[in-house]
């Protein structure tokens, strides 16, 4: 039997820290190397038998030819601020408010025609022949006075975004990194002999790490510090566009793109909010963009004997490991960096040959919000182990092939803490992948599905990390669900009007009015509405959290108030009173009250209604039978393991389910996994303090005492 | 110099008490006895000289006729509560879940034509040839499955509301009053016979004081208990409702009303919402039918040779004394029950010949929520000193003729501390009246302007008492305005379209996103927009509170974001960081925290707005320059002294206006009146413990003690 010492781990190399290099590659395990961005390995390195991987930024770092082409550089549709019109005539100078460092304006002959002018008091465009581009500025005339006028309009977009963050933040001297657009045909054909050039440059690389493929996620900077980042968002698409893109959707899809599309009243189309169906037709024809010129490179990289890993940030748009076109790239592996569970299932679920997760914290002198990690203050092992308590559960549940680290190693001198217990983890982590190589853990007979706009594209993330959208209900199920011994799927509107809840127990839909995640008008549809009415009443369930399936013009705010058994009261009630109640003493299952929280207005629409909790005259967790199925409302979920345990609790409540029949432990601090083929079970600690739990398997009760943060492997002999 | 000891008061005489009513006639300085509802004053009282108003309740106390005559009862349009379509065929009782003591279902061949059947999950009513009434229930055929389905009725009213509230809270036992609709011509002639009886056998009475008209306000109670009262609205109009009504307005109108008119999707329209154009064309409707009616009985009373004064509460819908009808039905006093100022003002300003406010507490045993008053552990003189605060700033600013008390005399023996409170009240009351005869007290040259839907037919009030619609931010603003020295109007959308803001210095818009009192998709009106824009550019002022012009599908959330400076993020702002700002330190008025509330989701438009007050990173008082003009958002705003004070000093620095020209106090929880012709300067102390202050006017500044509660009169020598 191993020890799990060795394997399955990526050590960040350093040059002129060869020692350290290798003794930490020996403490660790790792059998690859990697660089770092910007450094190179020293061949001691290279030639002391570890795989390597060396990263490439594909788009980046030819500042060169972006010179000689500027019209080969990446663009965006950005919109004025609203000037009022106090008389006839109107001067707007478009990017006033903008950062113009990263923006300049594109009034090219191509570029033009794609401006636009609106009256954004009126919300109508304005006539091209009202309205000039000249001196700098637009001159709008036969303005309506008192009327907000704005500018949509193409900028260059001319300092890569992930290098002018990192500059400004660090304050930084070096060149402004540019980026090309790969539609463009001579920068097409400059990216692939470039990497032609570097794979020649590099044999001894095996596997090309691209970071990531063409186009960054949006982040739109301004002028004025007070707001430096105006616009942030890790899945929009806004700065795929350009001319030579607008008029090939054009002629692809017969109906032409506006300004609109992507400005939308000033707001852009962020992925929090339900697309357009014109967004819609724009991402898939960007995907399959993106897709097949990544394959090009793959197919380059390939061609001399290496292997193309893709790490899903910064440059990733169009890229969805659960896209249609992800799988027909051909990557070799998928990188993914975790903070949380939710991140890992996202990686070990995608159809690629190899998952591998980087941890935080990276080996940064500074960490998340500018915190010290590994420099004095900082606890980098604490950090390591609270993101590995929400790593380790979902790893228990679908395990990936590899882990490991980014940064500076030499920041790891002197951290013996943090260097120990990642030797912990990356045991552990080879234990469980042992185990589920042998078969995949025991797993309730239920299916939760998650329903919103996105469907499987936005599976388990909603769009960047945990903390960069845990203001969204939704992110804390996901992250609870990414350890529960139950299958999940993702599914969107279309999908349930096409059938898709045949094979589902549990609905779940949890989002604020409005917003991707709950729907918004989406349940304007009657037939959805009738599809997750018949469902429930049939005997299925529903979860709905926070504003779930929320719109407006209906007799009710909710479109499922009547299977939820409450509704929302944002003011159209007035004069209705609402139900009465009491508080129930007893609860189906053990109630985490500090991970719920209270949505305004919510009140009962059925008598029937059993109120869990409530505060004041606020329920905030209820329950309701439905026809043969059944329903639960909650105001709030937070995600906390007594959180994750009260869902767990709840699926198995609400599909009358036998939790043993995966392992089940009694202390909701804890949680396990039970390979029943190899008689054994895992059971981990999530709590700072040691715990003592019962597990309750097919064959019986076990009883486990685990140390703070404890992982136990225990053989189990079953009948 | 009278004592004011004497005249205006209206006391409520009690039979078999002669004594006791002569008694505190005398100590109250009434000059005016009255009954109270169902008592009779003995000839003793009849016969002391003072004189005599009598109690009448026109549609009420008829079952005799009205059991004759079951077609003359009022009716209204119900829904039924939503039922699920399981398969093909649905049944529906319509008066499920509804009081069958108060309700009973009309399926007379003139009301049948006006029942609809909806399906509500897609919103679309279901022709008449699918479904049909019969043997109690209405069967729906063609349903589709796990749609949900309502029907729309008409129903007798068989139990006056009033009679029915008392009935069931005081669990009487005596007959179940009905009440008849004057529209029935029977019913009619009738009533004014019945009147004219009434006059006869009551030739001692002075005056009639009716309570109130024809048609209650709403009150829809259910079956259950804990939803007794299913929907309350004070100032709604369905119970005006029958087929003879709906017949006569299409006649009129041009175009029929259906069931949906009225039901709305279930919610009703309530007044808190904004009003459908079809309901506007509905109230004027039956504004003008009460007014002829209404006309018609004030000239029998007159024939008789008495006045004809109206009590505006119950059923006094269609009355509303800001009306355009009010005045020509040719009422001889209007009588208001005050808990607040803004209910002195409203009764103030109608255009009546005599104004009477009925104090409270009334003389009833148990007050407001059950309380005792006029019992073990009450304090009925607190209650009355607490009360009078309020109405006492408003009497300050626009006296009314008459005060008086209602209910049960005798409840006052023993109850020496009450009976000192009024009489003390009794006697500012008529140096205020006194005062107000001579002239009016200075004012500001400033003129603030409530902007809502209803405009001046909703002036001051927004339906029933404060503590009934205190839920809404702008009844907090109304009484704060009710005792400050400056002019206020109530304007509707259409008027500030129609340049109603020419004279208006301050213009206020305070409510909830959707609600009657922001305006809803009023402010989709961009002529309106850019009305109120023009108006702050060139130098008027906003102040907007809650959610003011807050609406869907504007590039902001609040239509007047651009003036405010400040716009709500409800989720479309995603991923658009909000400007950082800091809180001022010092303010140019002083700002009453605690008056202060935040409302979720607000967030700077613009760098340079000043935010005076802010809750965690949300703006709760900010202060904006726009053009030559000033913009105030308030997150929330509660009614206190505190508060009001704010306001008068946010108004004189908005407006750069000098305060003692009306005289003005230093001490926030103090308040006066100037009466310059008189020489006469009234102060008024809000706390319960003495204050001191300063008083500046224009003559100086005199500085005044006064004792808790406590009103000054004092003559100032000017130059």
């Amino acid at each position: 039997m191993s020890d799990y010492r060795q394997g399955g781990f990526t050590l960040p190399g350093e040059a002129g820290y060869e020692d350290l290099t290798l003794q930490m590659a020996e403490k660790w395990g790792a059998d690859v190397i990697r660089d770092s961005d910007g450094t190179k390995l020293s061949p001691r390195i290279v030639e002391a038998g570890y795989r390597i991987y060396s990263t490439i930024c594909i788009i980046r770092e030819h500042n060169a030819f972006a010179q000689a082409h500027p019209d080969a550089q990446q663009q965006t549709f950005l919109s004025s601020d609203p000037v009022l019109a106090v008389d006839g005539t109107l001067e707007i100078e478009p990017l006033n408010g903008y950062f113009d460092e990263q923006f300049e304006i594109n009034d090219s002959p191509d570029a033009l025609p794609y401006w636009q002018v609106w009256d954004r008091t009126e919300n109508v465009p304005v006539p091209a022949e009202k309205w000039e581009w000249s001196d700098g500025k637009v001159i709008v005339y036969g303005c309506i006075p008192y009327h907000r006028y704005t500018v949509s309009f193409l900028a260059w977009r001319i300092w890569e975004e992930i290098n002018m963050y990192n500059h400004t933040t660090n304050h930084w001297t070096s060149e402004h990194l540019r980026q090309l657009d790969p539609r463009h045909p001579e920068a097409w054909e400059y990216l692939q002999q470039w990497l032609r050039n570097w794979c020649e440059a590099n044999p001894d690389t095996n596997v090309v790490r691209l970071t990531s493929l063409f186009y960054n996620f949006v982040w739109i900077f301004g002028s004025d510090l007070r707001r430096r980042t105006r616009f942030v968002d890790w899945a929009s698409y806004d700065f795929t566009v350009s001319p030579a893109a607008l008029h090939a959707f054009e002629q692809e899809y017969g109906y032409a793109l506006t300004a609109e599309d992507f400005i939308h009243r000033g707001k852009l189309q962020a992925t929090h909010r339900p697309p357009t169906a014109a967004k819609r037709d724009y991402m898939d024809f960007i995907q399959r963009f993106v897709a097949e010129k990544a394959r090009v490179l793959v197919d380059i990289i390939h061609a001399y004997g290496k292997q193309a890993y893709v790490f899903y940030d910064d440059s990733w748009v169009g890229m969805e490991p659960y896209g249609r076109y992800f799988s027909s790239i051909g990557f070799d592996g998928l990188i993914k960096c975790v903070f949380s569970g939710f991140e890992c299932r996202l990686c070990a679920g995608a159809e690629v040959p190899v998952h591998e997760l980087r941890f935080h914290p990276y080996l940064f002198p500074v960490g998340l919000g500018g915190l010290p990690t590994f420099m004095e203050g900082g606890h980098p092992e604490k950090d390591a182990e609270a993101y590995w308590l929400h790593v380790r559960r979902a790893l228990a549940r679908q395990c990936v092939d590899r882990i490991g680290l980014g940064g500076y190693l030499h920041l790891t001198i002197g951290q013996e803490p943090f260097n120990d217990a990642i030797e912990q983890m990356g045991i552990v982590f080879r234990h469980l992948k042992e185990l589920h190589a042998g078969e995949a853990p025991a797993e309730l007979p239920v299916t939760v599905a998650v329903l919103h706009s996105w469907g499987s594209l936005r599976s388990w993330t909603l769009s960047g990390h945990f903390h960069e959208t845990d203001g969204n209900i939704l992110i804390h199920i996901n992250e609870a669900l990414s350890g529960l011994p139950v299958r999940v799927r993702f599914l969107s509107f279309a999908e349930v009007k096409d059938g898709a809840l045949r094979d589902v127990d549990v609905l779940i839909n949890a989002g604020r009015a409005g917003d991707a995640w709950s729907g918004g008008d989406a349940w304007k549809d009657a037939d959805l509405v009738a599809e997750v009415t018949r469902f429930v009443y049939e005997g299925g369930c529903l979860i709905g959290a926070g504003e779930p399936a929320a719109v407006e013009g209906g007799d009710t705010r909710f479109a499922l108030a009547h299977v939820l058994g409450v509704d929302q009261d944002d003011g159209a009630y007035a004069c209705h009173a609402a139900w009465d109640f009491e508080t129930e003493g007893e609860a189906p299952f053990r109630i985490a009250e500090e991970a719920l929280g209270c949505t305004a207005g919510i009140r009962l629409t059925d008598p029937e209604v059993r109120v869990l909790c409530a505060e004041g005259t606020t329920p905030v967790l209820t329950l309701h039978s439905y026809g043969k199925g059944k329903a639960v409302y909650m105001g709030g979920f937070a995600y906390s393991p007594q959180a994750a345990r009260m869902l767990l609790e709840m699926l198995l409540y609400l599909t009358d389910t036998d939790g043993k029949q995966a392992g089940l432990t009694e202390n909701p601090m804890t949680e396990c996994a039970w390979f029943p083929g190899q008689k054994t079970l895992v059971v981990m600690n999530s709590a700072e303090k040691p715990a003592d739990t019962e597990v309750h398997l097919p064959c019986g009760t076990v009883s486990v005492h685990l140390e703070a943060g404890e992982t136990v492997f225990r053989s189990i002999e079953t009948a």
